[in-house]
């Protein structure tokens, strides 16, 4: 792996959207509302980053592992807390 | 790029995080309810999946380039809704 400007960028970019979703979980968890996050999206999104998790495991790519996980763990957590308070 | 079931499965991948985004915007689209929803959460995103699509330009792949920029456009969505129903 080579430390360029585009490896940066991508490094970036894939540091946003793993982390975009922590302050969801923050807010959700402090309020306990959850009735305008729509189910169905963080139900295919979980689908979405578990598909990208095994992609990432077949093609033994460390990043696509790492962040895939950290998202579906954070995505869980909020289709948790969307099912527990409705 | 070879069609084989590891390219499916990151096909389908890319699929579902970025159409993931559609029920939400047509929630929020629909109710005009965005109290739950986090502000912080879209702006990081939009700024990952921007930095996505710069990525995916600058090392030309098409896949990058067409999932992050429906991704962007659906993001963007959801935070003009936020930002006009706060």
């Amino acid at each position: 792996m080579k430390f360029d400007v585009t490896t940066m960028i991508g490094l970036l970019a894939a540091i946003c959207t793993t982390a975009s979703f922590l302050p969801q979980v923050v807010k959700t968890w402090k309020s306990k509302k959850t009735k305008d996050i729509s189910f169905l999206m963080y139900a295919i999104l979980a689908m979405g980053l578990l598909l990208w998790l095994v992609y990432g495991i077949i093609i033994r790519d460390i990043p696509l592992i790492m962040a895939n996980s950290i998202s579906l763990g954070l995505a869980f957590c909020v289709l948790f807390l969307k099912i527990k308070h409705g």
